[in-house]
């Protein structure tokens, strides 16, 4: 009998996850070890029958305490009580051939976790189509972009919005390739070092989906990065998020006020109607931050934990794990939620260019592009220009100074290239705001997107088919 | 004049950033740049070649001030203050043309970054030969492998290494794909929205070796991947050697004995011969711990730090990531010098394993393969030979009672089948320690790390040649 | 109406919390700002008692919708609502007179947060009072201590388990003072800067069992210490654990084999008897890692977040500590179960000194003192003794070549000197082993412990009565 | 001989560490246990004097090689060598009587850190002392505080200046408690298990200005409190440090425009002189982050490292808390730059109270206090008054609906009311920011700052006299 204390705060956890999280994936594991050793003529096919059936009615009751009972371990130990008492322990004991719970339990484990991977990685081509969409729709939407805080540059909202888009792509496609570690098969490394029996661990491999068998029996078992590698691309883009509900938070503030939000985002205040609070900003911020704890915690458990079988490799990181990930599509949701809705604020962005002489610098290039004045020299004459507060005389005669000719631009001129839209129209090369840059970054993107989603559609494919392949060899036992 | 403090701990520290760190890959910077406005015609021959000489002389002399000189705001400034003096106000404008600090500063933090992570690369491979080199000259060196701290399999130590091989290969694969998000040549998105000049993104970054620019110029200033990307490799495989370092700290402690280490690395007591600490594996954890931190410390200040050019993407983190490397370099020499020089303790692993019974299971596995008797059977009458000590006349009157028959094998038999050498021989199957799997898996690291080393060398060629043909641009200028 | 996304993921959330959490701390909150507001006659006594009436209907009947309602905000508009339809908008509007959600928030979460510490307190008194007690009944058991993971030095178990003690009491005094920042009173902040009515800070604060109020205003609404602080003492308690687990276990390991755990916590084999996991342990050590996760977690949200009123200072947060805090507890509730059943296996301290040669150095010691041999010389003898494999002939002959007399004890007063009780019995200064120094130790640290119990107690009776005079003052209205 | 990357990346460290860091600590310790020695008698007079000379030289001389010296572990044992040298081996060895490396590596870290955090206890008194005399000078400046990013309440700037001294306040005192734990002896603790020789714990924990000895001996060797209590309250201040930079950003933007800062604190732009970046703040902010990261990699390294003697102890990670130490110092210097230079903006606040009807709440306040309108109504009226844009005619007709008679005050009273003057005067509760409550204020807190001087003067003049007691007895012999 075990403990109480150690029952309740252990035993009961990992069987309650066992039946809550693993259930589905542990049958699947089942089916598969089962055909492979009929396969290869490790066990018989009277014996292989008999298993089946017993599986059969084990799965198609699915019924199990709500608790776990005394002197059982967990829930695979559980089910393997059941199953000895459904078909006998000669035959039950047979499953259990060349395989031993360590890599039983990385296989289901594993498989667990690909498919909450999967989701978020459909999730975030989700989220990039969304942005991808919503850029085209606010092409024409200008606003100012700062740097240190302070008005530096004018463009669109779509081009902040599609710098963040090439940011989630690359936290995709890191997080593919973490995808990639954690698709590979434990099956068949046993307890650490494989086993005597003639098994075949690519065939159990294929049949759970898996791109290919883990090589090193004793890295299948003791390896962390099917766990932790998953944490890295989600953290950075957590981090990356928390960054830029910083920096919409600034936009959309009282003062800057460049961007609007729906009624049906905004928490008001019952006196101030003027008063609207974005604060599913801040939620998101703090989600992810929450959901950013847990997966640092999961990385964090393996430091200095020995390069062995450790608990650390078992159910309640995972499930752990499983908790961040409800806090992190949470997160999502919530973001998705504010690209869909937001808006920019007409003629906000000019009136602050206007107030801060943003457009300015444009001028001066202008003149270096068109009378061969230097650089330096060119930004003394805008600099006297901004300093008389935009008198135009002033520009001219500081202009003849330098130039020892006259200015040829009209005053409507002047105004035309000190306008937002002559700044964003001019930066038409690779990767800047206008229109014509603006329309190949989104072919760009439309490519990129796509081969990312086929690369996910590609995989989760072969899962579905081994998957299918393997229910197929298992009716026809 | 700047205030004294913040001269002190911010511009002074930055400028000598520049010149201790960032030297070599600046002025690179102003030679691409200047080559490429020299051939797309925005600036003409004759500035170009006042450039170049004043460059010439700067780099030639390299000689720079030991402190930050009086309304300096960094190491760029003072370079250009040089050049004015030495060409004139015009020229040297001139060469600022369509580019801004902060497109600049990105560029050459991620060349310092780039040189750091393929040297690191290469090391990771260095370490990955040295190991499957040491893994065949141990070949047949047997140990104990653990789970959850209790002796398990019989395996041999080659098996063990090679895990840890894989897990590095693994590790060096993520840093390769992070590397990839760095080798983008941010050069061209000037402050932010490029600029209306007609300049050539992809021609500069090709002269300063990069993969292609970044795509969107807003995301070329302020992602904060092309540092954070790097951390996650590199923690991830700072975690796995403080688990192996706690590991091997097992295997070689007084009591198991297993792991013998030279002289030259382990710290004596003065009056106990026998008492040899090998204390350089706990050196590794806590370097390794430390560089952890620095690294970590690097990917937090981002933490709700606004989605816009911020000082978190400057210098500082810059040279504390690379303070981090140095606590990473001396962590992965101290690792080599392990792999190099630990040894397996003769016959260490046949007394454990049968003070301990670990190769009981194989006998119960043979029963099963050549018996066939169930799994669960098998373990019983395995179950009461230990419980007997050992006693062979038990083990065959249990056989007899289950089995109906009698055991067939001798004594020397099922000495034979105890015997750690058989224990590891029959476990032959993919990934398993047997010499036939071991020779394949050999094979399978090999080529691994032949293509690893490819993918490596290749980009490094490419950056060489593309600063190489940059230089003999600009010698042509 | 809210849009659907952010009610699922924010709005519904923050009610479940109110009404799953907060809801006792918030009747309490709105008991005791009434009674203030009524004897500082900003209210009146009819007013008073309407709201009386309704809030004791509400709090009665204690029946909230399982999901939030439309339109509403929170767990606390919600009641605000009730309490409208009940006594009508003019006396429940009252009730809002003079405070915020603001400050009833802060003071709210305090009080759940207060309630969960003090309760760790006492759990922390309570271990501590374990270790005490057996630390008495284990006092004869001798132990090997390690350094650098290699024998080093004979003690007793209870030596080992009071320094952990020790490190136990530094860390509630720890909380203990963190438990003082938390235990200060926001009310009467209102939303940020107090108000123009003339409430009474003080009572409010008396009535909650608060120690005194926040001070500044602006303090109290947007200071994060009361989340923040709790997180340092238990974390390094956390890790203090994270430390035992890894030592214990490397006690408790086959090799080592000094610790003995009974059945019921320990995880067996089915084929080797003999091989019995105390992966309890190892639970410890993964339950602590996932609860210093969360708790890190809470800390971290507030990098860079404004030093204002933010969402980081809501609920999410307090429930996210508050998922900490089970796993802290279930880690607690291991421990204490390892601290009550773990024992020491007799003479394996014996078997592994004289393996070791481990008291030997106070062979060394004990020819200083009488001899006055220098201590270097002294150890030169030993270290000959040692390398001769403990050749008494050898002491001899080496001890007159430094001493120039002959060595006077005989063979047995040398094997006494050199036996386990020996090196311990001597070590009787301050805080050695000896039994003594124990007894000395015991009684220090009961006395510590008293007054560590003393100082909760009586902050918990101070909240108690507090509340108490809340109530009966409420009654009485 | 020791392997060559063992000593560069191990050895070497550990030495230069010892000469650049611990050596006046070590000649301390060196001092203090001689002079223990000579009164307990354990050596006699004489041996004392050699001693005593051969390390006056040693000291006088100050003279160390530049790279550690074959064959020689660390700083203390090349000491121990010269010694030798100097005196003979028999005098020299007998200093080391009843001590071991581990407790003087310990307790010569301490005293190293003690100074450390002394100085810094100092520096945040002198904070502190800087923000209250900058509050009373800057008493009349008013503010608009923000919550959720939203304007909402008038204040003056010493309110919220001072709500972050208290901020610091409570961290300092945390510091304070960490530093108790600290400043315990750990001397006599020897290896692990005290001595037989006849020691004075006591007497050389005074000599060195301790508070007392750490009483369990396996506590003082093993425990990692005096090393990570420290990171504790540092860490809190540096994230409150972040977010106060957050939002003096905010309130230091171009749109929002608060506060101001002299040009000595400023990097501007060539050509835009409106464009004032206060960089500073970011600065601070990533000083601050770069500093936590070092302090957490402390804390991290003790995960899952036994709790033995361990080289996580060791010079090390003191090392890297120092270079830590370093960071968090340059920040507090550049914060304090911040509070004696920033100042707020004239105005500023009364443009964005009217723009935003701040103080539209406080009429609501006015008409509940005088004309015992209940609190929802007095906002509906406010609150239609506030959509008319603040025409005082829909006020009184609004007034009227609800109160059934004329609102008595008139157009200038209305006007009074709606001051941020008068908005600001009506705060006059406990912590509010009237000029009564900040008078208050002001003086609770010098309270407060004097306390916490005297208390950490107390400590401080307590080392010193030990310490000056100690070299007057060493000079004694």
């Amino acid at each position: 009998m075990f403990s109480e204390v150690y029952k309740k705060n252990v035993l009961n956890k990992t069987y309650i996850n066992g039946v809550d999280l693993f259930k589905e994936y542990l049958f699947l594991v089942q089916k598969a070890h089962l055909v492979m050793l009929n396969e290869e003529n490790i066990i018989d096919l009277k014996c292989a029958k008999a298993i089946k059936n017993g599986l059969n009615i084990i799965i198609d009751e699915d019924d199990f305490p709500a608790e776990i009972t005394d002197n059982t371990e967990d829930f695979y130990l559980y089910i393997e009580n059941v199953l000895k008492g459904l078909i006998g322990d000669k035959y039950a004991g047979a499953l259990h051939t060349a395989r031993s719970r360590n890599d039983m339990d990385m296989t289901f484990f594993k498989m667990f976790l690909r498919d909450k991977l999967l989701n978020l990685l459909y999730f975030l081509n989700d989220i990039m189509s969304c942005i991808l969409k919503r850029s085209k729709e606010l092409k024409d939407k200008k606003i100012v972009l700062f740097t240190h805080g302070q008005p530096a540059n004018i463009s669109t909202f779509s081009h902040y919005l599609m710098a963040f888009a090439y940011d989630i792509l690359e936290n995709s496609n890191i997080i593919f390739e973490s995808f990639k570690c954690l698709n590979k098969s434990p099956m068949g490394a046993c307890a650490i070092t494989t086993t005597g029996f003639n098994i075949n661990r690519e065939s159990i491999s294929d049949y759970l989906g898996f791109y290919k068998p883990v090589y090193n029996s004793y890295n299948a078992i003791v390896s962390s990065h099917w766990m932790t590698y998953l944490v890295f691309g989600i953290n950075n883009l957590l981090i990356d998020i928390t960054r830029l509900m910083a920096d919409m938070l600034h936009k959309a503030s009282t003062e800057v006020g460049m961007l609007y939000f729906p009624d049906e985002l905004v928490q008001i205040s019952s006196i101030m109607p003027q008063k609207r609070n974005p604060v599913i900003l801040e939620h998101i911020r703090i989600q992810a931050g929450l959901a950013i704890g847990m997966f640092k915690g999961v990385e964090d458990i393996f430091r200095n934990a020995p390069y062995q079988d450790i608990n650390e490799l078992a159910d309640a990181p995972v499930k752990y794990f499983s908790d961040g990930y409800d806090y992190l599509i949470s997160t999502l949701e919530l973001l998705k939620e504010v690209f869909e809705k937001v808006d920019v604020v007409d003629n906000r962005c000019e009136d602050i260019a206007i107030s801060t002489g943003t457009t300015t610098t444009e001028l001066a290039d202008f003149f270096v592009r068109k009378y061969e004045i230097s650089f330096r020299q060119s930004h003394e004459i805008v600099s006297k220009f901004v300093k008389s507060n935009y008198d135009n005389s002033i520009l001219r005669k500081e202009f003849n100074i330098i130039a020892g000719f006259d200015l040829k631009e009209s005053d409507e001129d002047i105004s035309n290239i000190l306008s937002t839209d002559n700044f964003i129209n001019v930066r038409d090369v690779l990767g800047g705001p206008s229109p014509y840059s603006m329309n190949n970054m989104f072919k760009d993107f439309e490519n990129e997107l796509k081969n990312n989603f086929n690369f996910i559609d590609e995989i989760d494919n072969k899962i579905k088919d081994g998957i299918d392949f393997l229910n197929m060899k298992y009716s026809n036992i």
